[in-house]
């Protein structure tokens, strides 16, 4: 949600151009700051951004990007498997990327490609298995199981258009990552080739949309060794989420994850659906993680007014939860896990805007909820993990330090 | 001193309700802020946060409440002996206990309880000894010493009323925390014996008052191994203070302590007396902690009007001290060492407030003295340990890191 001032918004913030009453209530009814994911200036990754927002010190306890999505789109992985976050992409025929993420395609054409792909046989070491399933449009999850296999490999994807992907390589010298760059390299090739040839890439040509001829790469990573938020603070903690990434970290972290029909991590997705869902789940959780990805894909597109309407129905979410929930009993507390920026398209380091209200808030005299706004606030500037430690401490769930 | 707003404040903090001209003048020709004692969101204990508002990296260096308030009360222990702070309170019939501080015995009464535990033999291990000393009210001190011993033992105060103590258990496999738990378990069995039939007891049932019939101990620790600040800043430092904790940790830093005739470390103690101990050391000390513990006392117990007051005393402190030191020479730093809600009756994890004033500190537009006002001043959000050097600092006592 949060981004920096763009031209075509008369150098306005997307949120400071939105309507947004709840949002504006919020900040008007609690205490307001800035918050650095994970330090001023870092960009962070939608995945240790979530992390740190559950408290945990990312830096130390991250474990690569895949795992995490993989976890999140229900696909059974297990500790130690070696898992990529991929991208179905398109290449022309110079093997330049010109669309890293194949024109978005559909959910349902890029499972047919990932079921093809399943059955490719790796060939050597006969102890290593692999999996690769679609999530949402083009993500999927690409996990190899064997005993001699390590996360210490590059990415095949350059994250940018106009370039050749890159050739997966080890990140140190051990036999583990040599062996996993190797097996890696020879499947992206093998998919690349069954890509190519695919019937429906010849479909999507033929209806002018970008092949999805090529498989992307990054993340390589495991499940993260982290603590439960219930063996934590003791508290019952859910997930309202579309995006399996979000859904990942929230999994890894002990949390129930609630499928909400509709809820897509689209811009298409059903607002009031999730807010109806939080509300519900409010009844029997302590703590309950709506997350909206929609914000995030169109900063990434590079659209700002796009992005100023799905704030909009953001602000309806929250209008619902407030309007829903006795505020003499529960805190509402918003904020993003990254700036985008619209200009950029890409995460950028600037912190984000949070607001919590609640009843033992210390309100303060903000009454706009924006990036530009809350840093006047009674938080000040707060680091991403010192949140969850906040919120917790106004519900009763920590643990004196000291005596 | 530092809260949050209250109901029956009419949603004012008591620090915001109270009449504090001399608070409000330091913020008004200071350069203010918000402190986080540990971290935002983390509850910190008096040890810890007074630990960290010496400077030092608490997280690091704590290693127990016991033998800080033991030292503190002027209790003789050695590095090693491992120490209980320990309340004389109340169980009834089935063993329940209802009243965590006996009713908040007077001190003649708690030493002749304590004189009578002190002459209970420990029969087992023969090169084991044991002390047993009351300080303030309900407050006590019981320390072993012997070759073989652990402070890696748990709590037997359940830290509630309603439950019945715990058994004290080794939190590791060392034999050492085994011994150390059985021969407390055995003493606090032969002091409960004790108390029951203490006649002091029989009295206080004729009188209508709890009987102190029962010793929970909690915070079993040793002398944290810190530098003393004379060491770490070239100053003689001096300590104003009756709870025997913040003593406690003051000479733990190397500190001279001062005894103020009328201190008591309760509401009821001597405000003015301590402010003219404070005017007199400062000609020969370069720094003075000048502690006043009654707000935490009127907080624990829910009593938001009487902690008005007790801020209205301090104010008188501040005022005394603006009145009697040179402002072209002096630096005074007004804060609470943590949050404590008169609503819950606990420490919270929020940050408190901060002010400096002083010739040279960079003054902001901060004219009151409060937990959201200071929040708007030029220090924004410190962290405890971060609080000395700024002083230190401020009367050219650091010393520069790098060249």
């Amino acid at each position: 949600m949060a981004d920096r001032p763009v031209e075509e918004l008369d150098w306005k913030t997307p949120l400071e151009a939105a309507h947004r009453p709840s949002l504006n209530q919020i900040a008007k009814t609690g205490i307001n700051g800035i918050l650095d994911p994970i330090a001023p200036g870092i960009p962070a990754g939608s995945d240790v951004a979530t992390l740190a927002l559950l408290g945990y010190d990312s830096v130390r306890v991250y474990s690569g990007r895949g795992a995490l999505e993989a976890i999140g789109s229900g696909t059974k992985i297990l500790p130690g498997d070696v898992t990529f976050r991929c991208n179905f992409a398109t290449v022309n025929e110079r093997g330049m990327i010109i669309d890293r993420r194949a024109g978005r395609i559909a959910n349902e054409e890029a499972r047919r490609l990932a079921n093809s792909l399943q059955q490719i046989k790796l060939k050597r070491p006969s102890n290593v298995r692999f999996l690769f399933k679609s999530t949402i449009q083009h993500r999927t999850v690409f996990s190899l199981r064997g005993p001699k296999l390590s996360t210490a490999v590059s990415d095949s994807d350059p994250g940018k258009t106009g370039e050749k992907p890159q050739e997966i390589k080890p990140l140190d010298n051990s036999a583990e990552a040599k062996l996993t760059a190797r097996i890696v390299n020879d499947l992206l090739h093998d998919f690349h080739a069954a890509l190519k040839n695919h019937p429906l890439n010849k479909e999507r040509e033929k209806r002018g949309l970008p092949q999805a001829n090529i498989v992307l790469c990054r993340g390589a990573g495991t499940i993260p060794n982290i603590k439960p938020l219930a063996e934590i603070y003791d508290i019952r903690a859910t997930c309202v989420a579309a995006a399996p990434l979000v859904k990942g970290v929230c999994k890894a972290a002990g949390m129930k994850v609630i499928e909400v029909k509709g809820a897509t991590g689209t811009p298409q997705t059903d607002y009031i659906s999730k807010a109806r869902a939080t509300v519900q789940t409010l009844k029997t959780s302590d703590f309950v993680l709506l997350h909206v990805k929609a914000t995030d894909v169109t900063s990434h597109d590079k659209n700002p007014k796009e992005k100023v309407e799905i704030i909009e129905k953001v602000d309806g979410i929250l209008g619902y939860l407030l309007e829903h929930t006795d505020p003499a009993s529960t805190y509402v507390a918003v904020t993003a896990d990254h700036t985008t920026s619209t200009a950029t398209g890409n995460h950028e380091g600037d912190p984000v805007p949070i607001a919590i209200t609640g009843p033992y808030v210390r309100r303060d005299d903000v009454t706009e909820y924006s990036e530009r706004t809350c840093a006047e606030g009674g938080l000040n500037r707060i680091k991403g993990k010192d949140l969850m430690p906040t919120l917790m401490n106004l519900i009763g769930k920590t643990r004196k330090f000291g005596a």
